[in-house]
Parts: structure tokens; C-alpha cells; sequence
């Protein structure tokens, strides 16, 4: 694995490392489905996990938080108030936030809060390449074909990276990060990860975790990326069965090192 | 075991394998308790989970989906609307979706919205003898006393399938599924099934991941009935203790063949 | 271990045991983080778990269940409604009710209810230093300082037991309950309890259970704290990996005998 510019295996190993030191608080105004799993990814990476949606308090909790996380899974119109308001509050302090438009596209209640919500400058975009190409083209959303290729799939994530002056974090085969210059490829992981419910919505909220403690908002998108795959790989290795093997994941993002995660991640930049 | 009429051993696997096959997308509009449970356990048993409750979303989803449940256990007056969107949304698209009507009885407002949704034409009411019984006898509910004998509880099942003209599926010792004619009888399953939070509102969302691969909706119950009953069974024998009970009926409902699920399923009809 | 005054490891162990004989049913008006865990908590302990949160239902059920906790964790105004009918519906009825002021002291929505809440008669408040702090000196809460000694946090939890006429149960490295007469600590458990999200969640449910079976507050908090703290300590000697702690912490809640919890959870009182 050869990482080049400014983003190593080093980097990303000292920001795993830094995470387990400060134990940063992440804010997760997150779905009732993956509330508790993703507390305990938290709790499990050295993180320290806080969901407060009333839109009395969001705001106050996000202002000094480590970040915030915003997931569109199971929005209504109550929590998009409480969503607003922790926007509102983690702008004002300068915490970085991490938006997740999940299922965006046809649904027309979170499609609209994401644009919305993209607009307002999170530190981090992260989608699959449907929701994340329902981003693209301005407020129309121009899709993506399930028969993209990868490069036609990397163009749009470095459009929308640009569009929003962000990061696009995509999931896929090869998860790919970029600020529409630099791009981040992460080949390791594996498909159990997508056999168990809040995978990808956890990353969200690990990707603030590493945001709380490296400014360098892709750096913090790939160590997170690398840290959910690279325990994926060892949670296959230590369990049979996929009940088994979401129990053996929340010891992996434990008892990994960041060395080893670093190393592990099959992690490329160009 | 035998299975008369039109319902057959082979019927039941090949259901299981359709579902494997078709990966069916079933909406949950769920209580907040078992959301998480109720995902993985759609992923296990390879169908795809979603649970969308805003009314501005929910009856789109619904019409796109394979199959919708409707599970009353955490209801409140504004997830209601969103179950009145989704019920009319699979109703237009002619889905197929399952009512279950937790803790009616005495509490007023699911008792109310069990017996509106009830008139709307579900594909199966799933409950135990309880809360069929409070569906029994038009609006007002007689109850099922906890004295009733099985041939009282079987009789008021059939009695509500035929107000309803509906699929009855009534979980116990012995779980019952009745179109008012037709009556299937499942006896597996142990009582470990009865110590996760959980499992029979799961249930549903089998069931509904079950009507979407198939028009005969007491078939599909039985099927649904049968894959938990047998996991059950095999989880119980593969684990100590009630945490890891729960961590191998997800691997169950995932390694079981639908050869093995109808043979075990201790299924018969009359 | 000798227990002083009218509470014994006999007194504590007979509680356990009437738990699981009488299998109380407990509503909880919890945070959805944690419901599931709560559920299968009070399940595996051999209670019976209920959430309800509509203010058209909670009262209804309060009045019905042998106890009912308020949790603070994810209040929003209207889970509040569903809380204040709930209170209510207990305090008509004489059922005990526990109140975990979760997180509460510089949240404002939180904090105002725990004041509403707390003056309200609750059986038993349930809560870290730092939230029985912010029930101090009245409405405003002078807190207490991470520096405070153990002293000093004890001389604070008296003072809200006294300010409020209830027991007040704090979590901590050696666990403090008092009725600001009568003071238990049970010094068992460990830190792996800390990175499971609901652990004291639970704890508050657990309590309510405990309360539905013996008249005796204190006895009825301390005989819960030993219980998850026993538990915990059994988890740990049991599994490896944070993921699996949880899961063994399950089967520790179930399969230990009210003797082994009352002889291994250190209590002491003063």
C-alpha cells in the first residue's frame, strides 16, 4: 500500500489514536433503527456518544460537542427542527458535521432537507452512489445508473464534492473519498458489513469522531473508512454467522490499533 | 408431517427461497423498541428492511415496495398519520400488508386504529390470542379469557378472518394461521422465542417479506411462522443463555434452507 | 459482606427471587437508544417490559403496571406529554415510578422536567453525580465538580433524597443510594458496564421492577444496582470483547441465582 501527498498511513493511524485519547463527543441526531448501534460503535471506538434531537436543546448540545452527525434515515418533520437547530449550533461554534441523505432520490421529505442541509457546509457528505448522485446537478439530482462504472461513479462525487465545497464520502465495492482534487480509495471491507442494519449510518458518526480531532476533513473521512472496513475484515475472521458477526465487529473497532487499521485499510490516494 | 390441500411442505421452501432469491422490500412501520431487531432480522433472512414513517414519504415508499407492515406497539397520534399514508399508498399499488395490532384491548388509542386499519383490507392480522380477540365482535372486542381452550381460540381467529376477509395469524404454544376456511397449525418454536423483545413483531415483517413473493397469504404466513419456529429450535440448541439465544436466531434465519425450515416446521393443516 | 440495620443480603436476594416469581410488568417512557436493550434487559431479569408513550395510553398503563420509569434521555415536548399522563396515571394508582434525569444541567428541556418530575413524588431518582447535582439547591443546581471527593457527592445525594423525600440511587465507581437516612453502597461491578449505551438506563427499569415487589425503596435500589453490578462482573469473567460483554451481560441477568447477587455484590451500609 503506498499512500502519496499528504495523507499516510501514519496520518491515519494517529487520528484513530487521537480519537481513543479524546474521547471526542459526537452528537448523532440520527434513525430510531440505528440509534443504539451506533452508540455502542461509539462506545466501542473510544468515542463518547450523545443523541439529543428536541430542538430545544440540539443546538446548545451541538455548540460543544466534538461534531455532529445528521442522518436523514427515519426524518420527520419534528426532528428536521431538532436538525436544524444542531446545524445552527454546530456552525455557530465552528464543530464539524457530517451530513448522511439516506434513501434520498424519490422520497421527497429528506431529499429536499438534504439539499438544504448540504448547502449549510458539512465536513462531510457520505452516501452510497445513489444518494450521493441525487445530490449532483443542483436541486434536480440526476441519479445514478446502477450500471455506472466506477469512473463515471468518481465524477460525481468529485462534482458533488465541489458543488458543496465538501467531502463526498461513497460506499460501495471500493469505498472512494474525495474533495474533488484529492481522491481516497479503500478496498478493504467485505459484504457482511452490508448484512447488518447501520453499518454505513455508524460510519457517519465515526467520520465525526475523526473530524473532532484532525481539521483535515478527508483524512478524518478515510481513517473512519478504514477503521469500519479493516474491523469488518477481522469481525469475518472471528465469527460464523451474521448475527455473530455484528457482535464480533463491536470488539474489532475495539481492539484494533490504529497501526493495524492503518495498514489494513488497503487505502490509495491519487 | 402431512400437509392436505393446497398448502404443501414444498410450498413452504420454495417461499423461503423466493424471498432469498427476490431480497423483497418491506416497509416497517414499526415500534420503536424492535426496529433494529426487526432490520437484521429482514437482512438475515435476506429480504431488505426499511422503515420510513413521515406521511410525506411513507405511502411512496409503500407503493414501491413489495410488501408494508403495520405494527401498532409504539403508536402515537403522529406516526398514525404516517401509517394511514402507507396503508393507502400499498392499498393504490395493491401490496400487501400485515396489521399487527400489539396490545389492543384496553388501550384506547391503538384499540381505535387496530380496528380502522383492520377494515381496510390487510393481507394478514398478525397477533396473539389477545389481541385477536379484541378484534373479534365488531368494534367492541369480547376478549379472549386466558381460560379459553385452543378450540375457543381457534374459533374466534376464524371468526375474525371472516369479519375481516383476512389471513389470521395467531402466535402461542402452538402458532395458528386461519383464512376462515383453511387453518394451518405451526408447533414449533420454544419458549426462548418469547424472552427477546421482539421476535413476534419481527414475525410480521416476515410475513409481509413472505407476501411479496407470493399471492396466498396464508401460505405466506405459514412460511414466515415456520422460519422463526425452526430458527428458534436452532438456535436454542446452538447457544447457552438468552443474550447469545438472540445473536443465533439471526444466524438460523440465515443458514436454515427452505427445505429445512418446512420440514421442521412440525406444519399441518386442516 | 454484613449488612446493617433492615436490609440484609437475605433482604436482597428474597427481592431478586420475587422478581422473577411475580414477573412485574414495567412501562417505560425511555429514550429510543435504549429501549431495546431495556426490553431484553427486563426480560432475561424475568420482568415484563411495556413502552408506551402516548399521552392518550401512558396513564392507562401506569395505573395498571407494577412500575413505570421516566428516562430523560431523548426527551422531545412530546414524549413530556406522554410522561406527565404517565406520572399520573401512577401516582392515581400508587404505583412507584423512577425518574433517570438523564444528561440533565446545562440541556434546558431536560433540566426543567427533571424539577417538574422530581418534586412529583418518584420512588427513586436514579442518576449520576452529575445529574444529582443539577437536582440540587433547588430549581437552579449548583452541580457538582468532578474534584468533589466521594464525601462530598455523598453529603449532595442525601441532600436531593431529603430535598425530595425519595431515594436517591447515584452511579459511580462504587455505587451510592440513600434516603438521606440510610445510606447503601455496593461497591461491585466494573468499568466494561460504562461502554455498553443503557447499562444505567437499564438500572433505573431494573428498579422499577425491584420497586413493583417490595415496599422498601432503598432495598428495592440497592437490590437492582447488585443485580447489574453481578451481572457485569460475571460478563466480564465470561467473555472477551466489548461486543460479547453485552451479550454475556444477558445471560448473567438471567442465570444468576438472587443468593450469588446478593453475597457477590459487596454492599454495604451505613
Amino acid at each position: 500500500m503506498t499512500l502519496e501527498s499528504a495523507l499516510t498511513t501514519a496520518d491515519i493511524a494517529a487520528v484513530i489514536d487521537r480519537v481513543r485519547a479524546a474521547s471526542p463527543l459526537v452528537q448523532c441526531i440520527t434513525n430510531t433503527v440505528v440509534a443504539n448501534f451506533t452508540a455502542n460503535g461509539l462506545l466501542a471506538a473510544g468515542a463518547a456518544p450523545a443523541m439529543v434531537d428536541a430542538p430545544e436543546e440540539a443546538g446548545l448540545l451541538a455548540s460543544v460537542a466534538g461534531a455532529l452527525l445528521i442522518n436523514l434515515g427515519t426524518v420527520t418533520t419534528a426532528q428536521a427542527a431538532g436538525m436544524r437547530a444542531g446545524i445552527a449550533g454546530a456552525i455557530g461554534a465552528g464543530v464539524p458535521w457530517i451530513l448522511d441523505p439516506v434513501a434520498i432520490g424519490a422520497l421527497p421529505l429528506r431529499t429536499g432537507l438534504a439539499h438544504e442541509f448540504a448547502a449549510l457546509g458539512p465536513a462531510v457528505i457520505r452516501g452510497n452512489a445513489s444518494e450521493i448522485g441525487a445530490l449532483s446537478g443542483g436541486t434536480g439530482g440526476r441519479g445514478v445508473d446502477s450500471t455506472a462504472t466506477p469512473d463515471e461513479v468518481a465524477e460525481v462525487a468529485a462534482q458533488v464534492a465541489g458543488d458543496f465545497a465538501t467531502v463526498v464520502a461513497m460506499s460501495g465495492a471500493v469505498d472512494l473519498i474525495t474533495d474533488g482534487t484529492r481522491t481516497v480509495r479503500v478496498a478493504s471491507g467485505n459484504d457482511q458489513l452490508t448484512r447488518v442494519t447501520g453499518v454505513g449510518c455508524f460510519l457517519g458518526a465515526l467520520m465525526g469522531a475523526c473530524a473532532a480531532v484532525t481539521p483535515d476533513r478527508l483524512l478524518a473521512a478515510a481513517a473512519a473508512t478504514a477503521w469500519v472496513c479493516v474491523a469488518g475484515d477481522r469481525a469475518a475472521k472471528q465469527s460464523e454467522g451474521i448475527g455473530m458477526f455484528a457482535v464480533a465487529f463491536l470488539d474489532a473497532l475495539d481492539e484494533l490499533s490504529g497501526n493495524e487499521i492503518a495498514q489494513g485499510g488497503a487505502v490509495s490516494v491519487s
